[in-house]
């Protein structure tokens, strides 16, 4: 095997004991904090105090996909194309779901390593994200949500719920996640990888606020396969995609601000498009709202800047940026941007057109998304010591989640 | 609260934090040994190293409802009255399989601690088991297999699944003891119980031997929940009800002898009555064939002299016991006993006639079993330290797992 190898501009040393990511999805680290309180994540605790804890910022928009891919990617989404969970074909005009590969273009971590002879598996909760964590992975990539769909040819194992104990989980409960984690640690006590990234669900999080019985109770059952991982020598780094906010109002109705009924009533219907990059197949988690949106105006029908005038006096919006701007100030790539970027302010979810959106899947809770720069600060956990260049290095410059990778690899101490 | 409590001639002090007492359903120690071996239990590793860890004895037969009774009254068949899963009624000569108290008289340790003003609470993985366990309990029973249908009624408890996290697990899979730990990790996290018993099921046992991946997966999984119950400051008990033995021909064929059979042919058919009390709604565990059972002779007809003489010639037979003398051997009410006991050796299976064992049911895997002496050693580990008196105790005379409260709850240090 190599010493090191060189992804993205980074280099990254070979491990040399199993090396755990784990992308806690939607863990803002309230979330942490509160069940820390409740005394009910022992193994955290051990974490965060024999090996090192900060918090990191997540990419823009504070979504799953950018995040996931940066996170394996080690790069912002400027490197690797992928800037929400939905787009618009800006050539073609269509709106397209992400549910591949397709619109990455940089190697991920994973499949470097897996490429020069390391054993790498990637586990994730839902599959909408297995195949751009697979992406060129020549080793063991699936997700929970389809566990007893595996096979040999396309996800590299067979069998996981025989594996893991019980079937494949609700994609709606906390053992989505769960099982992600348990998956890991047979894995890693039967084949002992070099490296695994296992990236979990934000199901309980969407529905529960930090400290509630629900959300400890998870975090509780998160914390002992963190215990399990510790206790099989592998050294474990925590980071999350995103955060989660409360956008519900005080009467507990949705918080929403629908661009798209605003900008029809002001410059005409159609003469603006609202994408809600949030949107994925797990419309119950968040009614496809959340607090980043992207506006695209029919061409040569009307000018940005009255638009970014008219956005910029809407109450609840915090940014409303030109394209340009959008991604030089957050890493984002050009073509995938909307002409205008705009996010809300903290607890303030944006939609499209009230009718595009479909609250009875909140069936009666209050709304819990994220997206917006209230949701970038997420926790960032290493098992083990760090050397002191590394601890120098977090207290200079800001920390992303981006960089966990670089930390457990390069960072902790023989 | 009382500073003790006398139940069934011992008596037994209130605890000063959660107590746990986990009867490791078909737990022979060659699991514990083999997982140990394959470093994937570090948590019963601590334990053992750490607080007490012995071998002890089964109660006789050693079947799971004999056993699980013993252990909560802390006192032997003989005192309670449940010596089988399915037995004779002498009265009515029907054959009644114990699906409730009813064949109790004794009461559990739980019942009189929850009188007391105890918070207990009992979770088994089979609801066959629960209604024993809940005996006059003045608190929360419930099974793994019936999480969803608790009410607070009946249960003491409702919404069980939203406790746990998941769904109502398999009753043929490993998780439905994992269920029952996680539940019992949940309960203490947000109640914190005086005592709490966990009984689990032989699933994976009767299927796979020591050091298997899949009974080392189990094994580790269970661990895992351990160093939970540990985390939240439980002082933890494990014994078991039975281990378990291969009782499958090189060839791999269950290793039968069918005494009804035998008998049948001897002394005519109906002259005598095999009964099995292996026999539980289980079936695909072990199709009724177990290491012990009892031959009850059609009054009159036939001299139980030459029944007995006739059994201990039988090839498989390890002992044939008038009932008198199994019942003062084995500690077993006499009125629940047949004319004959009969107990196989090691690595045999004894049956009615071939015609009541449906063998189809194995689905062509080794059949592993138990009832006989070759199960009843146990594994007998204390999560804390052991006064001296108690260490003394325990080299002294002989341990059994009925005696495990009484160290759980007067043998731990401070």
């Amino acid at each position: 095997m190599p010493v090191s190898l060189e992804v993205n501009g980074r280099t990254y040393h070979w491990p040399s004991r199993p090396t755990v990511v784990i992308c806690f999805d939607g863990c803002d680290p309230d979330y942490i904090a509160a069940a820390r309180e409740a005394g009910v994540v022992p193994a955290l605790d051990r974490m965060m105090g024999q090996g090192f804890a900060a918090e990191a910022l997540a990419a823009m928009p504070t979504f799953t996909n950018p995040n996931n891919v940066s996170i394996v990617c080690g790069a912002p989404p400027s490197v690797h194309g992928v800037s929400g969970n939905y787009y618009l074909d800006r050539a073609t005009g269509r709106e397209i779901m992400m549910v591949d590969a397709a619109p990455m273009r940089a190697d991920t971590i994973l499949a470097r390593f897996s490429q020069a002879g390391g054993q790498v598996i990637a586990v994730t909760a839902k599959d909408k994200l297995r195949k751009a964590l697979a992406r060129d992975l020549a080793g063991v990539a699936f997700s929970a949500e389809k566990a007893a769909l595996c096979t040999l040819a396309e996800h590299g194992i067979a069998d996981v719920p025989q594996l893991v104990g019980r079937e494949t989980p609700d994609p709606y409960s906390p053992d989505l996640s769960l099982f992600v984690l348990d998956a890991g640690i047979r894995l890693i006590a039967e084949r002992r990888p070099d490296i695994i990234y296992l990236s979990l669900s934000d199901y309980v999080q969407h529905k529960h606020a930090p400290g509630t019985p629900e959300a400890n109770a998870f975090m509780q059952a998160v914390d002992m396969r963190l215990a399990a991982l510790l206790d099989l020598g592998a050294v474990v780094g925590i980071v999350a995609d995103h955060g989660m906010t409360d956008m519900a109002t005080p009467e507990g109705g949705a918080n929403v601000v629908y661009l798209g009924d605003q900008l029809d009533a002001e410059f005409g219907p159609g003469a603006t498009r609202v994408i809600c990059p949030i949107t994925d197949p797990f419309v119950r988690h968040h009614g496809a709202l959340g607090g980043f949106v992207r506006v695209h105006l029919r061409r040569n029908t009307i000018g940005r800047d009255e638009v970014l005038t008219f956005l910029r006096g809407l109450p609840g919006i915090d940014l409303a940026l030109p394209r340009e701007e959008a991604c030089a100030r957050f890493d984002l790539p050009e073509d995938r941007e909307g002409d205008i970027a705009v996010v809300g302010r903290a607890g303030v979810a944006l939609g499209a057109r009230a009718i595009d959106h479909d609250l009875s899947q909140l069936a009666g809770e209050r709304l819990r998304s994220h997206g917006s720069l209230a949701e970038q600060p997420v926790p960032f956990i290493v098992s083990h010591r760090l050397s002191e260049a590394y601890v120098q290095r977090a207290k200079t410059a800001p920390l992303r989640n981006i960089d966990i990778f670089d930390f457990v690899l390069n960072g902790v101490e023989g």
